[in-house]
């Protein structure tokens, strides 16, 4: 099958895509037509490649393949259900959209018959997804956990090594390396890893969140105290992304998380990812890649287009068993409270195995549910600092 | 497609299968037929599910899926053949059939048009072949490596914790757990991890080799005094399959490796396989996980089982690419050289960076080509240890 592909975007990515395609060997593909939306921007390609009317790729009955890398995810909601529509296949690196509309892309991928894959929405250039649809689909899968998010990896990175210069000047210097946005939001508050978290529990366990039912804090509230004690406790911060099985039901979470510097997670540094799955035979597997940049995204969606001449297609195979564990929030597990003692007073531990209190600060480690944790005064302040230990 | 098995082999990993088979949903299949040798062993199932003549699986019209776990590569490739040939998809764990027999069998895959799946042959259950075949496809890969021997890696693991117990006590704590065969040749020796290099060289750089031209030495002459040394240079040392791309040409080998300390795969220690690829696009990635055990082998043969049912099949696509690397290794690597100084000082180095002389013991690192070296009398003694250099 020749694959004419059609592009939205051309930014960072999309540039990328363009790289890869023009320097790899045995993919019988190239870009037609890029769709653009800035009609002033200089492009580093001829005046002839682009558009800035998207039907020039949705009605030319050539281009057989849509590649959406826009940012806005409603527009490319619009543009890749128009494309499935008219008989086109799609790939798209964008999680929010993804995540925000998964069961009206499967609706679209069942009623038009075409196939739509997103490996480069999760886990950067690490290959998640199709791993979890061919290679563990009959493992018992009981968690997958990671650092899906290479922005707060990286201030994670800066602020353990240099506790006392603290998270805003962490951030400035991400945001001076280019690896976060001038309004972070999306990554420090936690947004990107839990787009990401809902598209690998729809593979893993088979059930399609909404974003809001998983379990979010982002990392803007942590202070050289938080760090001070995460090293006297043998650990390094992270921000984790969770889906763990506890018997007929499963949780999803996106949280600071104190990781044991023994424990491999530890160990990965700035902008790289790492997905860890636990399964009942294959037992615990690491993947580590590269998180973000051009051509790591580039080659997750380069080997999606690639699938494609083969007709691949997601089978989903975990969202059609009738025995699919459910959404539950209500199992302990083992946090970090760092707040003011009224605070930490009114969490409904089950359990405290730490309870530290100086005049430098007040921090409590003990057991309770998620559900208990993310319904406390505690989580919605901007006063504590709150992370799940991994052990 | 209703999967009917036929076992040949009911050892470790067959009987890791069939628990893995009786306690995974959603994968039509079952054993219908265990073809053995030993008459008098006795066994944990009933005694209907046993044969011991080949042909009453071979002949058998409703077995569809032969799976080949049996020690033999000679008896496997008769049995492999002789199924591919009655139409039967066969999927085997073993690497030395595969590697050694490779351009055979896929002129039998050709000629019958059966698949026949080996993910298990190589990284135990790490899915590498699978993911060659079908993810980095269309990314240039300038190399893959990693540490695909977890005997050899659970002894060095051992070794480097306590370098004064010596290797004999070290490989003789890796037989008592059950990491080694009472005659460890297979693994110590290099000859595994030599089949498994094959493999992924047939499948990353698309051509295949005889295993014999893969640069090969195995572990049993590391000393005490290679073990201080390395440690001074801040290094590991463990045995390291190497693919490399150098130019239009790439070189393989299997050999002890010095690798720095903070290197992730310094960090991958006892059973643990991990290997890593080197991506033109996706930059590096890592993939970690158990390189041996029942279940994890096991999950890696189900997973082969369960791509049956949608007929995959390898396509060895860079097998077909009319530009594929040739096989050279006249480039220069660095190389830790300890030994006599006489066998020290006949090696045709280009370079050597250090020349440690003491009463205790001498080494060299320097830079030579793998051919130069694997011709030299140092490579040949027994006096000497050498490993590769890690940069």
């Amino acid at each position: 099958m020749n694959l004419n592909l059609g592009l939205f975007g051309f930014g960072c990515i999309g540039q990328g895509l363009w790289d890869v395609l023009h320097r790899t060997n045995g993919l019988r593909s190239s870009i037609a037509r890029i769709c653009v939306k800035d009609r002033k921007k200089s492009r580093p390609l001829s005046q002839d490649y682009f558009t800035y009317d998207k039907d020039d790729i949705l009605n030319d009955p050539e281009i057989n393949v849509v590649v959406e890398l826009i940012d806005d995810a409603d527009a490319a909601f619009d543009i890749v259900s128009k494309a499935m529509r008219q008989g086109k296949a799609v790939v798209t690196a964008n999680k929010k959209m993804v995540a925000t509309r998964f069961r009206e892309l499967l609706d679209l991928q069942t009623s038009t018959g075409m196939p739509l894959l997103y490996e480069a929405s999760t886990g950067g250039s690490i290959p998640i997804i199709r791993n979890l649809e061919e290679y563990y689909d009959n493992d018992l899968l009981s968690g997958v956990e990671g650092i899906v998010n290479g922005t707060t990896n990286y201030i994670f990175t800066q602020l353990m090594e240099n506790p006392e210069r603290g998270y805003a000047h962490a951030l400035a210097e991400a945001q001076a390396k280019g690896f976060a946005e001038s309004n972070p939001s999306l990554d420090v508050d936690g947004w990107d890893a839990t787009y990401k978290t809902l598209i690998i529990a729809a593979h893993s366990m088979g059930s399609v969140l909404d974003p809001r039912q998983i379990v979010r804090r982002g990392i803007s509230h942590i202070t050289p105290f938080d760090i001070a004690a995460a090293r006297s406790l043998g650990c390094t911060v992270k921000l984790l992304s969770r889906v763990l099985l506890h018997g007929n039901g499963f949780s999803a979470s996106v949280l600071p998380a104190l990781i044991p510097n023994s424990d491999s997670l530890a160990n990965i540094n700035n902008e790289m990812n790492a997905i860890r799955l636990h399964g009942a035979f294959s037992d615990d597997q690491l993947l580590v890649g590269k998180g973000a940049g051009a051509h790591p995204t580039a080659s997750a969606v380069l080997s999606d287009i690639s699938a494609l001449r083969y007709s691949y297609r997601y089978e989903y195979k975990k969202l059609q068993q009738a025995d699919a564990p459910v959404f539950n929030i209500g199992n302990p597990v083992r946090v970090f409270v760092r707040g003011p003692k009224e605070l930490l007073n009114e969490l409904p531990f089950s359990d405290v195995h730490v309870d530290h209190r100086t005049s430098s600060g007040s921090y409590r480690i003990g057991d309770l549910s998620l559900l208990d944790l993310s319904r406390s005064f505690a989580f919605n302040s901007e006063t504590c600092f709150i992370a799940t230990m991994v052990e």
